[in-house]
C-alpha cells in the first residue's frame, strides 16, 4: 500500500485568483474592496489576483451607470465576462446522456439529450461525439469558442488521470475516457465522478456558496456524496472519495454489489428498494413509479420499506457529520421523489446518531435535475480550464 | 440546525507565512528557493512571508559554514529559532496529567505528570496550575518566555469557544476550560480535542509530515480520529469532528454510552474488549494486562474478542478510506500493546470494506507516548501563538 503524495494535482488556479474567480462568479459583480472583504485577501493581493484575469478578458469592468469616471477613484465592480468562453458539460445516466453549452459564468445556454442504446463505451462515445458535434455548431452561432468538455459518469473515476477507474452502472473498468474523448472532440477534456461535479456546481452557485465545509449526499439509483472541505473538493489521495454508499450498517444486513453486507446502497438506493418492496408484498412491483404508489396508498409493509432507507441514510449522514462536522449536508437526487417516505427515518437516525454539537448540522434537501448534474460537468472544464493558466504569484 | 459558516476560526498563520513556518518546522533548515520548491510560492512570496517572521525573531539565518558571506548572494539557510519562545502542553487523561516544557521547534525540554485524585474541574485545574508553575520556574532558570499553554482533552472539545462541551471520560460538560486555566495560570490557553492535537504534531513532525490528507485514529480508553484534509486538521463548523469510535457497525451490537448499539467504541475500547472477555470466560478479569495475558496464552474464547475488535477497527478504517481517500492512515493509542492480536482483523476488514482504489491507502502502526499527546497540546500553543500576529498580506 505505497503512498502517493503527489497524487492532489487536479488543475485549479493559484489560490488567490481562483478565489477571487470562484467569489465572482458566486457573488459578483462585486468592487475590489467587496472582493477583498469576502476573500480575506489585503487590497494589494486582490489588485495583483485582477490584473492578469482581467488581461486575459475573464473580468470585465462592469458599468456602473451612477458612477461618474473621473470623480474621485470610481469603484467600478468587477464581474466575470460569462461570453468570453463556452464549455460543455456531459452527464452519462444508465439510460442517456444529458450535454449543457455553458458560458464562462456556467449558465446553461442550450441542453440536449439522447438516449443510451448500450452503456459500453463504444457505444457511448460516438453518442457523446455527436452531441458535442451539434453543440460546437451552436457556439459557431454564438461566435464563441469552446474552450473545454466536461464529462461526469458515477463511481470511481480519477480525474487527474482522466481514467474512469470503475462505474457499476456502465460497468466499465480502466476506461481512458478523457483521451478517447479528446481525440474523438479535438477538446481538452475533465472527466470526474459525477457527484463531486455536482458539488463543485453547488459550492459555486447553489446550496454550498459560502460554506467551507459541507456535503451533498445524492439518492437515487445509488447513494453517493460529494464533500467539500476547507474550501475544497474532496477527491481522494487515490481517486476515491465520498463512498458514503457503502458505509456497512449492519453485517446481517442485505448483500451489496461491492460484496459486503448492510451497505447503505444496499438499504436504500432504487434497486435495493425495488428488491425489498417485492419480497415484502410479493407482487411483481415494475419499478420505483409503483413502489412509491405502494407507499402512498398506505401499505404499512411498503411504507416500512422507506423508512428503513430513511434511517440507512439518516444513519450515513449522522456518521459523516460526526467525522467530517460540516456546516450543511444537502440531500439531493432523483430519490428525493419519496422524501415524503424518508423524512421521518432520516430525522431519527440522524438525531439519534450525531454525536453532541455535530447534530446541529444543517440537514437540507434540495431539488437538482440531470440538466444541473451537467452543468455541474461543465463546472469542472471551466475548473481545468482556468487552472491551465500560469499566474505570477505561483 | 442552524449553520454557522463562521466557525472555522481557529486561530492560524497568514496562507502563506504559516505554510513557509511549518515547512520550516518539519524540514528545516532550508534556503528560500528550497522554501520555495516545497511549498509551490513563488521567490517574491517566499521573501514576503520570511520577512517579518525573521523581524519578530522566529525564524533565523543559520551559519553554513562552507559560504563565503559578500562573494554573490549567499543561499543561507533560514530556520526556526527554538529558543526563542517556550509553551507548555498538557494531555488530561482519567489518570494523571502529563505536562510538557516545548521549545519553539516543538522539541521537549521537560515533562512532568502528576496523578490525578479526582476527575471533576475543581479536582483537575488546582494540579494543572501547580504542574505550570513549575514548568513557569524551569523556564526562568532557561532565561525563555512561556508564550502560551495548550491543553488536550479528549471528547467533544470547541477549541474557537476554549470550552470543553462534552468529556465521557471526565465527566464533563460544558467546561469553560480556556478562560478557567488562563485565570489560574495568566497564560493564554488553546484548549483542544487531544487526538486533533496529537495529528498536528503527527502532520509537523510525525508520520503525516509532507502529506497533505491522512488519517491518525487512536485505539486504546476510547477510539479516536483526528483529520488532515486539503493540509490542514479538521475541527468541524460545530467542534465535533473525527468521531470515528461512533460509526455504527452493527444494530444488534453491544450497547455503547452514546446510547446507540454497535459504535466501534462499544466493540473494540479497552472497556468493551474488557467486558467481553469477562462474558466470554465468565472469569473477573481485572483489567487490559491480564486479558492480553489471557489471548496470548491461547484461549480461543479471548482471541476472537480481540479479532471482533479488529475487524470492527478494519471496518472503521475502510469507510474513513472510502469517504475521503487519504493518503495514509496511521493507527496509535495505547491500544497498540494488543495490535499482533487486532492485526489480521484490521487487515482483512480493511481490504473487504476498502471501495475500488481506496484500497491502495497506505495504513501504518506507530508508537506514541502520552508525552507526545503533550507535546501535540504545545503544538496547538504555538499554533495559537503565531496565528495572534498579523502580516502583511491578510
Amino acid at each position: 500500500m505505497p503512498s502517493t503524495s503527489a497524487r492532489q494535482s487536479v488543475p485549479t488556479l493559484a489560490p488567490a485568483a481562483s478565489l477571487v474567480f470562484t467569489t465572482l462568479l458566486s457573488h459578483g459583480p462585486l468592487t475590489r474592496s467587496e472582493v477583498g472583504r469576502r476573500t480575506g485577501l489585503s487590497p494589494a493581493a486582490v489588485t495583483k489576483a485582477v490584473r492578469p484575469l482581467m488581461e486575459l478578458g475573464y473580468l470585465v469592468e462592469g458599468v456602473d451607470e451612477g458612477t461618474r469616471p473621473g470623480v474621485g477613484r470610481p469603484a467600478n465592480p468587477v464581474r466575470v465576462d460569462a461570453g468570453r468562453a463556452l464549455f460543455i458539460g456531459i452527464k452519462v445516466t444508465g439510460d442517456e446522456i444529458i450535454a449543457v453549452l455553458a458560458d464562462l459564468c456556467c449558465r446553461i445556454r442550450t441542453t440536449r439529450n439522447v438516449p443510451l442504446s448500450g452503456r459500453e463505451p463504444e457505444a457511448v462515445l460516438p453518442r457523446v461525439a455527436a452531441l458535442v458535434r451539434e453543440l460546437l455548431r451552436e457556439a459557431v452561432g454564438l461566435g464563441v469558442r469552446v474552450r473545454g468538455l466536461g464529462i461526469a459518469i458515477s463511481g470511481d473515476v480519477d480525474r487527474a488521470d482522466g481514467v474512469v477507474r470503475y462505474s457499476p452502472f456502465l460497468e466499465w473498468r480502466d476506461v481512458p475516457l478523457a483521451q478517447l474523448a479528446g481525440t474523438a472532440t479535438g477538446l481538452p477534456v475533465t472527466v470526474d465522478n459525477d457527484v463531486r461535479a455536482l458539488t463543485v456546481a453547488e459550492h459555486w452557485f447553489g446550496a454550498g456558496v459560502g460554506l467551507s465545509d459541507f456535503a451533498l449526499v445524492t439518492v437515487g439509483a445509488g447513494i453517493g456524496c460529494g464533500l467539500v472541505v476547507h474550501g475544497e473538493v474532496v477527491s481522494g489521495a487515490h481517486g476515491v472519495a465520498g463512498e458514503i454508499g457503502h458505509l456497512s450498517l449492519d453485517p446481517h444486513g442485505p448483500l451489496c454489489h461491492c460484496g459486503n453486507r448492510g451497505c447503505v446502497e444496499a438499504i436504500a438506493a432504487d434497486p435495493a428498494l425495488l428488491r425489498a418492496v417485492r419480497a415484502a408484498t410479493g407482487r411483481a412491483v415494475a419499478g420505483a413509479a409503483e413502489a412509491l404508489e405502494l407507499a402512498r396508498g398506505g401499505d404499512p409493509a411498503v411504507r416500512a420499506v422507506y423508512a428503513r432507507a430513511g434511517a440507512a441514510i439518516g444513519k450515513a449522514i449522522g456518521s459523516l457529520v460526526n467525522l467530517l462536522g460540516p456546516e450543511r449536508v444537502i440531500i439531493s437526487g432523483e430519490g428525493l421523489a419519496a422524501y415524503d417516505l424518508f423524512a421521518e427515518g432520516i430525522r431519527d437516525a440522524f438525531a439519534t446518531s450525531a454525536f453532541g454539537t455535530a447534530a446541529e448540522c444543517d440537514v437540507m434537501t434540495r431539488a437538482l435535475s440531470f440538466e444541473d448534474w451537467a452543468r455541474g460537468a461543465a463546472a469542472t472544464a471551466i475548473q481545468s480550464f482556468m487552472g491551465s493558466h500560469t499566474y505570477e504569484e505561483r
